[in-house]
């Protein structure tokens, strides 16, 4: 297996600590967050070579950013630099009842002004098995989501698997093009899929069916659906999130290969710890699930969710586990000894 | 709606950190609390024009106090300084089986040495249509219970709607007068009083008749108790708080309006992050539903109990939510998605 | 003495904690800057009746710098809402040879897209006696130089007293305007000029003259040339900071009034807490000054520059000083014997 | 009642914050653990006379150590100073899903190097009734276990009680020797035992017969057979830990006296703060209990169970309880009011 | 030699972090302080056997206060319970040229309340060789002065040498005394006098003479006006501090002895970590000076000042040193190498 | 330029926050160090191509250990793993007049058990042109001391230029062989010599003249001597620290090459945040100015001192600066104005 490289935006990642609100806090969690750099992140400390590609101006936070990065094991030196600034997200973490809430102040970043012909894909891609982007970087201009599809034909060119994590964001969604308009020629290039179920309608024009049917059968269905449509497409898998409060969920994951679906367990997520980046964390297991454990269905989506179940427990917006650590978790049966 | 004014004493809060003990602290939250400055401060955050009247010392920890009322745009501009010192309570935070405890330091407070008189009223109430006190002012000194009873004479004379709640603190009465001694006549004035149902025996001489009847039964012939003790009493609330551990509560509250019996859904509290300040929250939402759903106690008991459930997700003593959040609860199916 | 009305931007400002670089960093400090809001919050310590005009959006983190805003006493009703985000500054603490730095990311703010005709001065000031602006709000955008000027015909109509900082910033500077083409005509309006003497030529086309004169005579020429050119210029002043390191610096004030200079002692301050803001305290020590000790330039100049003495011992971009403090330093014999 | 002396090895404590991971963390949290110290201290909170003794060098860490049992009032006149350094454990919290882990780092410590000879039992047990050791400083090295051979003919010459945690820790025996080898000639001079059941084989060499009878009958089963086995054996206790996670266990106790088993309620622990020395609370409450309810084993039982609940919401090894909050838990109808 | 007894008050020490001021802190350090208890932990430091005597009330408060005598070797078991509350002082730390402040909230405590007869000085006093008290005690009530006269009798009928540190604080007589009342009687029975030159006009009425000498024959003269006044006194110490901004001292010590004046060198103290308690350490060091080298009054008042200047190194009010890093101090060439 | 190898032990640091001793801490700074581990990061923010070459456990710590040289770029692929532990050391950060303390823990370690073949040099010096190591490798046992020879034969054989950090530590050569036994022949391969005066006669028996000369003539005849005993030596430096107290120095640094000396400008260091490295920083500037001034010997010794200086104002043992920031203060006219 050769290199994977992970293609969107980082953010500075500003969070208030313990359950405090914004105006409680006189101190914000300073870390670095963005869909596709968890991912990155994430693939890495499974032990896959990976490298992470973004534009980003030129100064300290970038520096920091980077260097956060390199800590994680992935590859940054095809970076691009250039763009006003860093985009930013505030996060205020819920607790209980109340919901966890985010301001995003990205715009105007180096991503955002991102043009075709600026990165040299044909250096990335050299030693490259794997493409992963997500639906954020269209999102933010039109000139952005011109730089994805480029990026995808050089990928597709050089026969690379390619993944993508829909993710939706509505908001993101503001220089005059749904995401019908730009994401379905997107997704053709691509082999892997990750999306909500509601996502796909106003994001891939597909309509879901009626849905008095079983969610196994109405899941199989979309993926038909997704199929005709894309018939690149190879694997589609969702997420299954039950909030209960801001600390408790129950949480799965399905993956539909060849028509099949395979569901995992449902765990039931108590005391959570930050759930921003769940989702990252089952796209990055999946990845190394569909790496790891090539037709193995099961124990693709085992792997995927028992990664992001992880995740929760762990601060900020990367899953830092390793596959023995999920591994354990999928395989075991009397959880959470102390291990010494 | 003109002002609602809040009487009462503000506490200086020194809390452990993290489910610490005292002992294994060297550093205390340094925060404020105290009931009716915590009712104040809700208000003042549910947007309604809010002013807080207390007696205290002219030091920096006042300057503090006065400075957090007014981050949260409570008016302070008539508060009386004088006393020998700011009453503090300390708090060791409780987690799971083991209880929170507090620490009372507050006698020889401002409060409790206020005499009536002191304070202006009349310049106080004149833009005002609502006044709130608590059984605690009256538990401090005799003269202190003298300063309220003034007080409610002036906002009687002037019409205003006047709101209690009983907050019975057994450690407090000692100054020699038993809380049925003092108490009934202060309430006699009011026409909102928020109350356990156990207070109402020892501080305002209400015999509870048999409990084989059910619980809307038994508080509808409470109310009728009430009534006819206090003609002016219109509308009578509790809330009713089931702990599990420190950190898990179940929770509800009921309103008796024109002898009728609403109750909120029962609220199950896991991971409570701070449940001091739960009944003053209460207490403002019910100040803030008797205002804006009038006519609608079913309303009205689930604002007040929704706006008193998001105040345990919240550090300190006070409520620091706005409408939208506590009708985002109250109005919710699924709960508590990241907002993003 | 009716109202001071401070006018400018408000930024978030993110700074690292105990002389840490940005990469040793997990936690920022989350507080509140900008050179005209410093000002207000310093003048409301002063027991001041002071208000501030900003433009920012509808969002938390506006909420929270409009608390803090609060918490100091400064008036915010008339602060007007809209705009993409709140400017932010990113601050690296040096420490001894090492010298602060800042990341400005502030463009796109509320105030850089600021129109004349969005901020109602008839109403805001109905009571005002004083308004102060700097040169930092005309280097956002041309908009917001228009909306300057606005403001001061409004204000130069009633007859108000108007200061203004240079606070030249040449990063700023980007919209195709030189600050020569913009500052001397909304200079024109002020009576009150606190400005580097290195700014002078760039922001206002005054050419200092050979400076093989004292320096005293040096700043006395210039005020000449300052009055010449704008009359209504009735008090220059400037500060004279030595840094030696980032944690000493010497530190005094001048004050040029009807062509005489006066000059305070000179601080040795040494252990430097925070620098940030020194600059915006003396400019409100200035303004307090000019109330309370009219004709007194000798006092002004000292109770400047003492305030602002304090202010490297705080915490923060903000004077947090009252008016005893400064005049306790101001007179003192022996410093700093500890207050018990 | 006279002193009870507890002899083992005192280890810094070196734990993340807040459920961060190692590679997340700048700060570690620094305090002290090791079973037996553990025991101690939570005996001289119950307000017993309580010596610890241990052998550790002479610097500045072990001079923390010696200080934080004198802070809970543990006498540490007679520990013996030498080796070459302090044992150490590194603890990193989990969370949810995410296990705990520890890294010893214990090898060549003062203790791992006594050797039989270097303590002065005669001076120590001159006003002792109780000795506590546990199997753990039998596994450090063949001298330690030598040594604390020496402690135990020497206690039982002069009639001590003696008690046994048997703490199997299969990462520390490897001096060449097995555990049964070692500790059932330990054991002999026992009268109390706390002993996990899948520990008695392995280290005591008892067999448990087949499991197809009650817990109940079992339990008296491995009583028989422990008894016939040592005769001096009196009291047999174990605690039954479910673990659903690292945040969520049941936890109860059993204790088999004179042949009969004792059960204490089982507790569900939600929101644990903190698991580690779990169990030596439970040794702590079992000496207390065995002390103090002489001849009434379900008191016992239920005192220790309470008394190690409530550590599990203490943060550190230690269990900071006093008598009073054991008894409140222990006889308690409704958990978890506010003291006040 | 045997025990030194120290007598006085204990005051929970709530201090601000990190140069903050009150209105910037949301945590305030928890510490203990009070003169004598400065004195007790410092002694027990350097190893000689201390004893502590006061009155508190019995709570949370007093055992954490308890645990830290005891954490640094301090005796408290003949401490005696009651009174209403511990008293407190809030710690404003000051920096550069912004100056410490204190708030004192102590009326009220157990010491206030103490009476004669309420300690069992013959019990106490049994193995003692040392009494030390402090001018503090008699300016809390005079029921607390006729106690510290019975401590003071008891104490020159058992021979023991008596200690006083003067340790005038002017707001704390305020009940209807005046300290020449009531000191003088007091000092007839101490040997050493630890007190500001300022200070013995107003507590003594020892008017000093024309200053217009030496500063040495100054203090002899003082000396022979107080030996003649107090002939049991035989030590008289005093430490000049010289302030040139909160964090940067001047600081000496001088001894007579036998009317012979020795002076140490003059430290200067840069970067102060921590002033409060300055002047207990020179007590405390004084009292080891004169136990370890009796007739060596150079080496006494070397000893008291080196210790007295590492003390501006510690946070928290006691001079956490032991005798050999004083010794390094006193004796070193080249200062402050690290120690590896 | 290609690649620098730097050989040596990483080592946990576990350090005080903020002045507090050892006994009042419950938070220890977790960070790493190790001189030639500093050097490389050092470098490696320099730009410069760095690897980093040890032996180390698998474990977690060491994990975090290689993260921290990923972040800062340094190449670790090569590391060998093995041994029983990581090495430690406990820094108790001193302030003013009190010096700070280290405990060594590092006994045991991976690189104290290194042996001679167990790392491939060969592939480590394919791309390398540089070796740096230091006197603390030899000084761990006699099997290192044979590894660090193995090295130096490797390294010569490719004609890489050799480094030398002489850095005696007297507590570490405890295993039977004297410096003098050891470090001379190893001395003998390397081209550039770090080291302090005092170090070379008990290190490598050169014997310093008279010292009635001048500290020019003296470092010159000392380089004579050390030429020509070691005739591969080209380069002799020393750094000159003068410690006033812990939080003030003056720092210089020297250099000999090929027989003349330069020395640099003498720094006041106040304020110093940790001098901790400062050696190891002066280090990495000597090679990366011999690398980039080749033939400036002034020019490179003034970028080694500025680079140290720096260090002095950065927390942990590595010094986080880049090249600009170090030609900025050597060059700079007026210090640390704030970046804006």
């Amino acid at each position: 297996m050769n290199k994977i490289v992970c293609f969107g935006e980082v953010l500075v990642r500003l969070s208030t600590n313990n359950a405090l609100r914004f105006n409680q806090s006189d101190q914000l969690g300073f870390h670095f967050g963005g869909s596709e750099a968890n991912v990155a992140k994430s693939l890495s400390q499974f032990n896959l070579d990976t490298s992470f590609i973004t534009r980003l101006p030129n100064n300290e936070l970038s520096k920091c950013a980077i260097q956060e990065f390199q800590k994680y094991g992935v590859e940054t030196g095809q970076c691009v630099y250039g763009g006003q600034r860093l985009g930013i997200y505030f996060l205020e973490q819920g607790a209980m009842q109340r919901a966890s809430s985010v301001i995003y102040d990205r715009s105007h970043s180096g991503m955002a002004s991102l043009e075709k012909g600026m990165i040299d894909w044909d250096h990335i891609f050299k030693d490259a098995s794997w493409f992963h982007w997500s639906g954020i970087t269209p999102a933010l201009s039109f000139s952005a989501a011109q730089a994805v599809e480029e990026a995808l034909e050089e990928a597709k060119k050089r026969n690379l698997i390619i993944s993508c994590d829909l993710n939706y964001r509505s908001k993101l969604w503001d220089y005059g093009k749904k995401p019908s308009e730009i994401l379905p020629k997107l997704m053709a290039y691509s082999n892997v899929l990750l999306a909500g179920i509601n996502e796909l309608s106003v994001c891939l024009d597909i309509e879901p069916k009626e849905k008095n049917e079983t969610i196994t059968d109405y899941l199989e269905d979309l993926y038909k659906a997704l199929k005709k449509k894309f018939p690149s497409l190879e694997h589609f898998a969702s997420t299954l999130r039950m909030p209960l409060s801001s600390s408790h969920h129950k949480w799965s994951g399905v993956l539909v290969s060849n028509g099949a679906l395979k569901a995992s367990k449902t765990y039931d997520l108590t005391n959570i710890v930050d759930r921003i980046g769940g989702g990252d964390s089952f796209m990055a297991g999946l990845i190394y699930g569909l790496i790891a454990y090539r037709g193995e269905p099961q124990k693709i989506v085992d792997f995927a969710t028992a990664a992001s179940v992880l995740k929760h427990s762990i601060h900020g917006d990367v899953n830092m586990c390793e596959v023995e650590e999920v591994l354990e978790l999928m395989n075991q049966k009397e959880p959470s000894r102390v291990k010494r």
